[in-house]
Parts: C-alpha cells; structure tokens; sequence
C-alpha cells in the first residue's frame, strides 16, 4: 500500500505537467476518461457489489441509494466527463491589464490552482466529477473517498487514469488516497505546501471538521438552511409555488427550502392556503413543524428548539410568523447558513431591503431558491456550494477552482 | 476591561451600519477620522512615549524604531486615510450579470466582508491604515495590536472613533481588543461565525501561528523569499540594476530579494561585476552568501544550510549558480515562498518558461520585484501581499477585501 504522504507526491510532480497542457490536450484526456469508464463498466460495477454486500444492513437506505452504481449511472458519469471538456478552459484567462506610467505591463492572468484535494463520503460519483473539473482547471486531483465507497472509487481511478495515460498525460494528475481512516484525513489537512486547496463534500461533521482543523486552505460547501420569506406583499399563488417547489421537488439537495417565514399580517389568510398545499392536497404531505403562533392558525407540530437550526433534507418545513421584513432579515441572521434565501413580494422597495441586508451567497426575489447550481447559473457544472465568503461563494465551477498571478513585463524598471 | 468576546459581538453588530453606509458617508467618516488624529496628536504623542519607555532595552533598535510616533509619522497616517477616501468604492459594484432563458437575471455583486480582524505587532500606524481599508471595503474591524504598542493603539483608534461619530456612524465599526496576551488572538481565532477573514500582519511566526490554528478564515501575508534569476542572455547592465534595486533599496521589506541565481554559463562574466556593483563600489556593502560553484569565481561568505531559505531582510543576498531556466525554476519551486520572482533575459522564449513555470503571485520579466506592491499596481493602497492562492493573491486592494453575492430577480420561476 502506497503511504498517504508518497500519493500526494506524486499528485504534487505531476501538477506542472497538468497545469501547463494545453486545452486540446485535456479535452482529449477527459473523452479517453469518459471512453474508458465506458469500457471498465464490468469491472467498476463488481467492485460497487463488494462496497454493497460489505454495507448491507449497516447504511441507511438513503445511503445505500447514494452508494449504488448501475449501467445508467456510469452512463451519467462519463457524460458529466464529456460535458466538462466542452466548457471553456479557465487557465491562461487574461483578467486584466494594467499599463502603468513606467512603462511596466501588469497582467493579472487566472492560473490552476495546483494540488486540489477532496474529502467526500459514500457517492462513488463523485470520484469522476471531482477529477475531471480538477483537470480541466489545470490541478492534480487528490480523491480521498469513504471507507464504503472505496472500492467503487478504485475501480472509477484505475478507468480515469486509464484515459490519462492514452492522452499521454502523467496518470498521478489523479491519485485516490489508499488508506480510509482518519489518519489519511488529517495528513490531508496538514499538507500545506503540497495540497493547495482542500474541498470537503459530505455531511456537516465532515466539512467541521476540515473548517477546524485544516492547516490546507478550505472551501466549505453545502450545508443549506434555506428561508423563504413570504411577505405582507407577496401574490399568494406565486409564493406557494415557490415554497412547494423550494422544499418538495429534491428535498436531500443543500438548496431546497428548510423555513418559512411569513409576515403576521397575512398569517391568518395564507398559512390555511400553506397548509392546504404542503398537507392536504399532496400524496406525500409536507410534515409541517410550526411556531406558538402558526400553531394557532393551522394544525401541525410544535416546533421544537433545533427547528429552526436544522438542515432536514426531508419533507418537513419549519414555519414561524415574523413581524415584517426587518424581523426576517434578523432571523435570517441567526439562523441561516448563509447558502440561499428568498423573499417573496410585490413591493420592490421592501425586496430591497432583504436583498442588501441578507448575507448570503445567493439572495432571491420571487424564486425558488432550488436554483442555486453552477448548470442553473450558466456555469455549467460544479464542485459544490460554497457557503464560505473567502475565494468563492455560491457554486464553485471552474473558474473558482483556478487562482491567478501577476505577470509583469518590463526592460529594466527598477523603482 | 471589556471581554474579547464582548468587543467581537459589538463589531459585528456594527457591520450592518457600514456595509450599507453610502460611499458618501464613509468617505465623510474618513475625513473626520484623519481630523481628529491631527487634532489629538498631543495625546497620541504621550500615549507613545509610555510605550516607547517600556520596551527600552527590551526591544531591538529596528523594533524601537518601528514602534516610534513622530508629529510627521500622525501627519502620514493622515494623509493615508484621506487618500482612501478618494479611492473607488468597491461595494455593491455588479461584476457580472447573466439573464437566464427562464427570465431570471443573477446579478454578481461586490458586498462587504463583515467583520475584519487584524492582528498585528510593533507598528501603531497599522492601526488606521487598516481601520480606514476595512471601513471603506464596508466591514468592522477588529484590532489586536501587539502588547508593546497598545498605548499607542489605543490613543490612536480614541481618535479614529471620535471621527466616526462625528459622522454619524457606529463607532463599534472600528474597536481595540484590549487584552494583549496571547488569550485574545485564540478567541478571534476560533471567533468563527463572528469574524469573516483575519489578516495577520507580522513577522512570519505570527502569520503560521494564525494560519496553523484559527478556525476563520486568515490572509497569509508577507513573508518574501523572492529571486532574481540572471539568464546567460541577460543584459549584465539591466541584471545589475534590478539586483541592486531589488536588495538594497530597502531590504526591510517582502519585496526586496534574497536570493540570486545566475545561470553557469555566464557566471565567470557575471559574478565579477555582481560583486564590484553589490560589495566594492557600494559604501554600505551588501553581504554576499555563495554556494560552491560562486565561491570559485568570488570573494564572499559560504552559504550555509539556511541561507537559500531565509528572508534576510537585510543587506544580505545569497548567490547559487544555476544550470539554465529550469534549474532556476526547480530551485525556486522548492525555496520560494510564492512571492515575487524575476527573471532578466533578452530572450523571450526563457522569459516565458519562467513566467508560466514560477508558480508566485508575481513573476517579473526585466524588472525589479520591489514593484509588487498595491500602489505600484495601481491599486492605490494595499493591506499586506498575499503570498497564498485561495481568495487573494498579491497586493491585497480594497475589491480583495470584499466577498460577493448573487442577487437573482424573478417572476415566480421554479424548477
């Protein structure tokens, strides 16, 4: 078994040679990627029965659901992979020129990153996405996958690396991590100097942990408490679409709705109208979990003190009647995890105030906050929300996955 | 005495004040501001003269010096503080509108970092300049001055407070922490949630210290091992010039240089005059640190281990003979600390290895590394240069010290 420390030495020589390939040369790795993921179906679909059989009975059905592979699913895969080669190439982009007085010329140039390593747990599919938006930015991928998934992700490596050495690339652009304790982690996180960037993809204790113990930059992504804020203003039918919509359509995604907050002026005529749609007229009703004063207006739980901190990813909504636009925004404050939040409102002035005052990554006016996501956003892919305000917030494509230098041309200026 | 703790709550409570203050109103506040340091001078005078009394003999003359307060040092800080109020403001600038084909409009937008904390050492004039920064980028500030300086800190943000208030803003935009030991940079440290970003400003054991254990987000600046390679189709006139400039100008600081290296084929021709330019013809004579080859060709100190690993900050600059290019590259890649590097050479093909192979937030082709600085950059001011990758790399302007959000207007879409 090859140490922790060997891998990402390997990923940290081979990022030059990554870095500086040509956008040709990377488009042609990621359609041999995809190619060859294609051909080792077999092969990665045995090695998902093992993580399987070997989970049985210990994993939720959710997780084994996340777990699982299948024909279609590595179809989706080595698609993500081709749709990834169309996109523009980040590195090389010219940001900005700056000619100064002494004739010195200042490019501003955006450049890969170099090493990006990433945490994440049981979804195999994440293997692929990970290292091929890795590679169309130029940087190594270091892929430390859960203990359940790891044959899963060694079977999708060993396809990957395949398409790396047909292109004639250094195979060590991708490397996933061996050992699957807790050790392999924390070397991870110590590595600064060799990772230059570190991306945990899971739950919040996993992501917690890499915030608080990383000495490897972080980019924290994911967890959403999402607010739909229905004002005194707002049409009615425009805000129950939204907010069905926001917290039924995939309620296990970071950008569906968690809280409804609606204005106490209109409590006593929307929130029978909320509940008619999230319960009464639904197959699978919303369990709605409800503020004292909700309470008094429509059946449903009482609302307990995590109500409103919770990331349920499920169908229940927490609801609570709030005083007007200003008391939103300072529940907001409280409780969101500054990923998406929405106002609903005819009154453009009121809208204003929760858009500036809101700090979140994405704030919404009369829309469902679901479309928070690098594809919806035009950026055609992700790495994940980020949910942090240094380097990127929002979704993370390709752009946020580069950093930039200075390069400065001149003959002989000294100051 | 205030609690940390207490004094972090009462800035970010502050920060809504500024991030939505009109460019008008902070530049006003900066205006009173650099007013009222002029107009308490006296009492910032005393407050530094006990500063100064206490460290005598305990601190180095350079420290002292540091530390020291003059009528013209308050008259610079004023000055300081003007000019940022004649620079752009950076907030609410949109830097990239998409309109969506389901009519969604997602506006990226330049927003106010929060709360900004600065944990810095000997130097008071820290105080306003990174007060005054934070203000205009929208954000509270936190300062943890150094222990020896804190009298001098405290006289100083009295005064910046007073201009705040004239104007009509929180004065919690601005506070002191008033508890200098070691307690009070651990709790800003794990102050995440309530401090967005810390910007350590200080010898190179303050900045790993905060990048090794704070759970908010840091701004690693500072620390310059920066190179000047000298190609063998260098002009030697132009080579020696940018050396000179690059080391002796003011060795003090991170963009001076620290290491030379000259390529083998030229080092007979070169080091000579290297050595009449940097050692016989200066009167304060710079002290040459060679490795072997250059010890063949030159008078001078043996390098030792360090030598190629050390920020002198002094007249002190280390030689090593390099093959070609890509030996200069490798050394630098494995000794520089990604600061600032150049490369002098009439050849545009080696410049160009250099530049896109030196990975550093400045690379220079025929120029001195001094220039990497905000205002050399055009960028009129600076907080410190970044020498990391995540965020903000290089001189750290006013657009580096703010986050951005998406703002999306709808009409009712979902997904």
């Amino acid at each position: 078994m090859a140490s922790t420390m060997e891998l990402l030495a390997l990923a940290k020589n081979s990022r030059q040679s990554i870095s500086l390939a040509t956008t040709e040369k990377k488009n042609e790795a990621l359609c041999l990627m995809a190619d060859y993921l294609i051909e080792n179906t077999d092969a990665i679909l045995q090695a998902n029965e093992l993580d399987m059989s070997a989970s049985k009975g210990i994993l939720s059905e959710v997780m084994m659901d996340r777990l699982a592979l299948s024909v279609q699913r590595i179809e989706d895969m080595a698609k993500g992979i081709r749709e990834v080669a169309l996109l523009p190439d980040p590195v090389g982009a010219v940001m900005r020129t700056v000619s100064r007085p002494n004739g010195l010329v200042i490019e501003k140039t955006s450049v890969a990153m170099g090493v990006i390593a990433i945490i994440y747990e049981s979804r195999p599919n994440v293997t692929s996405d990970a290292a091929s938006l890795a590679l169309k930015a130029g940087s190594a991928c270091v892929l430390r996958s859960g203990k359940e998934a790891h044959k899963s992700s060694e079977a999708i490596v060993c396809a990957l690396r395949k398409g790396l050495k047909a292109a004639g690339l250094d195979e060590n652009c991708i490397v996933l991590i061996e050992d699957t304790t807790r050790q392999s982690a924390n070397e991870i996180m110590a590595a600064a100097g060799i990772v230059d960037l570190l991306i945990p993809r899971g739950g919040a204790g996993l992501i917690r942990s890499c915030v608080d113990n990383s000495a490897v930059p972080v980019l924290e992504t994911g967890t959403g408490i999402c607010h739909i804020y229905v004002d005194k203003d707002a049409d009615f039918d425009m805000a129950l679409d939204i907010i069905e919509n926001a917290k039924a359509s995939r309620p296990s995604v970071c950008n569906s709705a968690e809280v409804c907050l609606v204005n106490k002026e209109i409590a006593n005529d929307f929130l029978p109208l909320l509940h008619e749609r999230l319960v009464t007229k639904r197959e699978n009703p919303i369990e709605l979990r409800l503020c004292e004063a909700s309470q008094k207006i429509i059946e449903g739980t009482a609302a307990g003190e995590k109500d409103f901190d919770t990331e349920f990813l499920d169908y229940i909504l927490a609801v609570k009647v709030v005083s007007d636009v200003r008391d939103a925004v300072a529940h907001i404050a409280l409780h969101s995890t500054g990923h998406s939040d929405v106002i609903v409102t005819a009154n453009g002035e009121t809208a204003q105030i929760f858009l500036s005052r809101v700090d979140s990554a994405a704030v919404y006016h009369n829309a469902s906050s679901r479309f928070t996501d690098g594809g919806q956003f035009g950026l055609g892919c992700e790495m994940g929300i980020s949910t942090q305000k240094l380097h990127a917030r929002g979704p993370l494509g390709l752009e946020e996955l580069c950093t930039y230098k200075y390069i400065i041309r001149g003959n002989g200026q000294i100051r």
